[in-house]
């Protein structure tokens, strides 16, 4: 079994992490601006000082590859550069550079393997300069529109069809990712639940399906002073009473069910009116098809009438849960073993370019334990031995896998 | 009992909409705007057509003085002529214009009276250009300093000292309201309970005295997906229940309590994210400071700590409840029963320039009903015939007022 260099795979991370740095430690590299760009250029670098052959393709896919002795399709790793505005400097990244990592590894090990093995950066996954997340590995694996997708504009109504054109990364469409024998995705894990249980690897099962709902209440504003209460249509009170209804409800169903009210809109929203229209959302999650199905039948069979106030419940948007592979689950688990890890088999609660990538491709991912579970914002850390575990794991699940693959047991995968 | 010309007050309150006349029949007027000042130069102008005499104090309010047989202090009638944005063409100016009514027919009737009459036009009572809102009887009465007011700016940064020096109404401090023998305020009700019941005519017996409170709940933000329901400080839920539970104790208190929940603010208000900060306001207001008193005791007996957040419940302002004089009142109701007009002896929920005046001047209010109870909208309504009596009502109230003046009678002032 081979250990990653833990200290190199630190200085990359650091080095990484200057591009579009925050004055917080954090970093701001939205999807093709100038940060990204210098992001991918020194990745293309490093790959290229690795033997490793460059491809883009017509979303800006950056693929690296290490070829094999046989011909066959590869082995894939990787995840996104891109950042959220202000997000730290593991969300994305990391899935690349543990891939870059691993192959350095190899590489000062003389290792060569009978498989080719390759990088890729997914462009926009965040979803923070364009609209919408993981944009281009839903192009790729047939979720997204390619037309739509390039209409869609940043803040500045910078389409993406232009910073696609101005980023000197728009390659062919032929070069797009199609067959590979597995795609697996290291990722910070976003969530409190591995630093909670102490653990140190993360072996991610699939991505919880969930729904989104726009909880829409409309009343009558009235004057606060002058209104007796009992001719008042108030959608605050009728909300409240609703999340808090909810909130027992969906609560008593599973504990591994997660449902969040995020956001509240309040119209006028003046101290001294009576609100004439409240929206709230809620968004949950659970990997158990059956679960969501009684999530949506509460939400859908919400009174449409409370209190004078007409309640419309409306799905903003759903996905069903994504299972990845069984057996690279089980390849990765095997690792941790190996290296004495301590694991969790999981569900991601958060969207990946694997969820994706998972209808191509046999597909797993692997977490690094995420402190104080924060993500996407400045405090966002993760410690470097953690990082280095996981590039262990990634590598030692690779070798496995090729090993499995070159001696012809291709029909081990599950998918 | 001298009724008032019905059509020549509709005339002039359509004459008076057009000053700031908004697309959909409101009325935009803001303090000392250019629509403003047209209406207070056509203001001056019909008073001086009957022979009242103009005088403007420091704070733009101006005064329209009818001389009577006695040099003794006036009976004043009055309110205010600007709007909120979008208002409706009845609030304030509508106490002004029934003035002037009363004034015709006593002029058209050659009725002369034994002691002057004065109509003011108070400044910027809206507090929608300069914060706060009875600014001006507020100064002349001492609530507030006049120093402060000045550098009030609105939404444009130009400053309230600005705008004065501006108008062309900045007079001279010593022409403030100091002495009268009665104000009389007829405004429109701005709630419902008039027409609810039918009735034409609100006795006012003062203001409502009122608290609003803001209350702070700071949980932790983190991902919606990926963050266990048990691991969670969500500051949402914890609002929710608060406001149930505040609706289901405030509503047993008192029927005639009222209180609105009108401000949320969520942080960051984003449909994935669990929120760190819900902030929302509750106003509540009722005569008795015995209920208020329970209502601040339940407020800060709000537990400090809930389900891992903090709460603290921050008092932004209150009042006590103004009581207005109870004689004119009484004389308010006879001029009702005079006419046979139906009639509701109550309070205001809202705040009017009488409020601060009552402190200087015994002071009393006439309500007309408003349709749907709608105000500072462009739908606010009232019928001129409501108008009407309300004119004839304020007329014979300041008729008798002035008979039991002028023989001495100035004791049965009750305040």
């Amino acid at each position: 079994m081979y250990k990653c260099n833990s200290s190199r795979l630190q200085e990359s991370i650091e080095r990484f992490s200057k591009f579009g740095a925050t004055t917080n430690s954090g970093v701001t590299r939205l999807s093709l601006s100038k940060e990204d760009i210098l992001a991918r250029d020194y990745f293309c670098e490093c790959c290229k000082e690795l033997g490793m052959e460059i491809k883009v393709d017509d979303m800006a896919n950056i693929y690296a590859i290490l070829p094999g002795k046989n011909d066959v399709p590869p082995i894939v790793m990787g995840s996104h550069l891109d950042s959220v505005e202000k997000g730290g400097k593991f969300d994305g990244v990391l899935g690349v550079l543990t891939a870059i990592e691993a192959i350095r590894t190899l590489k000062e090990n003389d290792i060569e393997l009978d498989i080719p093995l390759m990088i890729v950066n997914f462009t926009n996954e965040e979803g923070a300069r364009f609209d919408p997340a993981m944009m281009s590995s839903g192009v790729i694996s047939g979720k997204f529109e390619k037309d739509k997708m390039l209409q869609s504009v940043d803040k500045n109504d910078i389409t993406f069809k232009a910073a696609l054109q101005a980023s000197g990364y728009k390659g062919k469409e032929e070069n797009r990712l199609k067959e590979a024998l597995a795609y697996i995705e290291l990722h910070i894990e976003q969530g409190p639940v591995l630093e909670a249980k102490q653990l140190e690897i993360g072996v991610v099962e699939g991505v919880l399906g969930m729904v989104c709902y726009e909880v829409n209440i409309t009343g009558e504003s009235n004057h606060a002073g002058t209104t007796p209460m009992s001719m008042r249509k108030d959608p605050m009170i009728v909300a409240s009473k609703i999340i808090a209804n909810l909130h027992e409800q969906l609560g008593s169903i599973d504990e591994q069910l997660v449902y969040t009210f995020g956001r509240m809109n309040v119209t006028p929203n003046i101290h001294t009116v009576i609100p004439n229209k409240v929206a709230f959302t809620i968004d949950s999650r659970h990997q158990d098809p059956e679960v969501m199905r009684k999530v949506e039948e509460i939400l859908q069979g919400l009174p449409s009438q409370e209190q004078g106030c007409y309640v419309v419940p409306v799905k903003l948007w759903g996905r069903d849960t994504v299972f990845f592979d069984s057996a690279i689950c089980d390849e990765v688990e095997k690792s941790c073993h190996g290296f004495g890890y301590s694991f969790n088999r999981m569900f991601s609660g958060a969207g990946h370019d694997a969820q994706y990538i998972a209808s191509i491709i046999p597909s797993a991912m692997i977490f690094v334990p995420s402190i104080n579970g924060k993500s996407h914002c400045e405090e966002e850390e993760t410690t470097f031995e953690d990082c280095a575990k996981g590039a262990d794991v990634l590598l030692e699940t690779v070798l496995t896998l090729q090993t499995k693959f070159s001696i012809g047991k291709t029909s081990f995968i599950s998918n």
